[in-house]
């Protein structure tokens, strides 16, 4: 069952430590068969170097473990939110990549400052609200996934395809799992360099918003002319 | 004698240049055996790359060599003030691991500023009082263990397995050698994106005391429930 | 037709990883054939572990294909520009490499601080001024270039091989493909260099003018007497 | 001749680019011979990958070729200032490491901020004073040397093995080639924590002094006990 999806899931996170998105077992990568309705995700607390393909966790959209030995994920309850909120998705990464992790614990979201970052993000990364007393002692994993699907109330989850968590770390998705760390990386990239952007200029402003256009678009629009499609 | 506490820190030490954590010789990890009270260290300046299982020292709680033909870390007196004082303990280590390090030469201790932080270390990791003329002059790694359980009057090394010595350097500890270098290794991880933070933020807050204890309790508390356990 | 030089943009290519100057995709160098007027580029969005030399794209001056299956870069009227306004480069690449890219989100030159600058580039090197609506909806690559030549309007490319587009990243040229790889490593390390200098000492002036000349003269003058030659 | 000396200079070359402290062929290191009055260096613009023993140049100390094929290094005349004024050096290393020459850059000498730095250089790192037109436009090699013993007039090079040249880079030496590269990446390491020490605490002060010799003299006073001898 699902034998393509959890190679997928599986390449996917063994991806994470070879991009040096994580440190030790802090990331997981799932991915959805939306025709079944089941999410592959990886199992809580194991290293990447020793996590094989039959140890992925299958759940359903309630949590439900329908195949696997091991626990899911702890995050589990995060990425579930995210497949019922965001219908297009198929792939979702969390890590604590370092320079996203900064943007997240100083609860700022990342501007646009230049066209790596309007390749993929079309405008400022946000970073959710702090969580509310009773939302962390609560089920603490399932409002972290609603207060992301809060900050997308007027966002396009297909045009943003990531997001900080306030004092903690970024969440990516994409089509497929291979997209999400794909965007995970580039979101670290882009982390990077507007960090360093910010330390040479205080108070650099937005970039051009024709400019963010242009670039989103040469790349993610209908006319889209980048690459060999 | 102590065969497999010699491996683990045979192997501890070697995990230090692994993870990047040392310059040349810069780092020091032990062992100690409970019921024998023996300490197993790193002999002092000897190169990773050439260190054996068989160039390891063990001393008594008192510093007295018992087995080995080398001279032990010249950080070894420092190493048995903490194995007396924290009884809870079973591996130490020191590095000058450079994010940790900076962090200590400005004499600030690391603020609990995100979920990374807080799934290790319960508060801010504290950083020790300048010692004092007297202390530097007499027996300063000695003084050097004493002001570390100074500062750890009012706190738990089991709920903050690391701390930083003022113009010096981080110590870290755990339950076995291994755990203290896991923990060296996400001491310099916190340390860095902390100090990012506060490069994008000055003066950002520390984070929300529920969320700390909600991570610092979901990993390590009675009821914790991330991993396999 | 044009084995080596298809060889050589191969190579160059494969040197932007190598150096880590690029994520992903995110680069590509051409080479111009200056007989035949025309130049061998990289295809738009191909990963370089997967790029052979057969997958290289030869266009003319006016961006006609030549030879080749693939569609090349999209940054390919960029080059084009370049090479018909500086008549002695050979060779010209583009990445986003993240310390150089800082200072372009900045729109910032980079000063010249030191004689490691002074080595390569003869004075600061320069930022485009920002592109216009116009010119970013119209054919925006093309303008990119001609952007860059109003930059060079009173100033010697051959002198300056490199410069920062606004918002964006750097461009680097040479007298052939490897050069203008060497350049871009040369750049990134500058700008690397730059911004940690400006960061311990904020509003450093340029450097010593006679300096400037002697470093740059004692490479590239008349009487360069670095090197073998 | 000196086949022990060119093997040592030839490996200490060799040990820039695996300890990261080079670019391209921005480096070198030159070992002396002090009863013969014989100085081997590498040579000029030859990249590491390719550099054979039998590259090496050998020179008297006037800067005769008395051996080789290849122009020794462009700063041949630098190190031979220094043999000269320094008589206990037996090594020179110069490198544009990019910690250290960001510190070059900004004009500012490392200040001793703790341990680390204490246990290799006995105070602040010193930074040259800027060199006269005339001393750049005349035998400007030489004079960088001469600027550099000029600011050892009152120090002692045993106790400080290297120095920032303003503008320019570090020069390290040590008792033969492989300490004064032991001692660049050292000096790059220093430069760093002491980097990210003050953007998180501008105006942290020097270290305490009784400290600062506690640490210099265990590892090289009269009575240093850190090591095996």
């Amino acid at each position: 069952m699902l034998v393509q999806l959890k190679q997928a899931v599986w390449e996917a996170n063994l991806n994470l430590p070879k991009y040096g998105l994580v440190t030790f077992t802090w990331g997981n990568v799932s991915g959805i068969d939306r025709e079944l309705g089941l999410v592959v995700i990886k199992p809580s607390g194991v290293p990447y170097e020793r996590l094989r393909v039959e140890d992925l966790v299958v759940v359903d959209l309630d949590g439900n473990i329908v195949e696997g030995k091991l626990k899911p994920s702890s995050d589990t309850a995060t990425h579930l939110v995210l497949y019922k909120a965001f219908p297009d998705i198929g792939g979702i990464v969390h890590t604590h990549s370092p320079w996203a992790t900064s943007w997240a614990q100083a609860g700022i979201g990342i501007p646009a400052l230049g066209t790596t970052h309007a390749d993929y993000f079309y405008g400022e990364v946000p970073c959710t609200r702090p969580m509310t007393e009773a939302e962390i002692q609560g089920a603490y994993e399932l409002e972290t996934g609603n207060v992301i699907v809060e900050t997308f109330k007027d966002r396009d989850p297909n045009q943003m395809p990531g997001v900080l968590v306030h004092c903690h770390a970024p969440f990516n998705w994409g089509k497929d799992p291979h997209e999400a760390v794909h965007n995970a990386v580039v979101l670290e990239e882009v982390a990077k360099i507007a960090h360093r952007t910010c330390s040479l200029q205080a108070g650099v402003p937005a970039m051009n918003q024709t400019l963010l256009d242009r670039h989103f678009l040469r790349k993610h629009g209908v006319n889209a002319y980048y690459g060999q499609k």
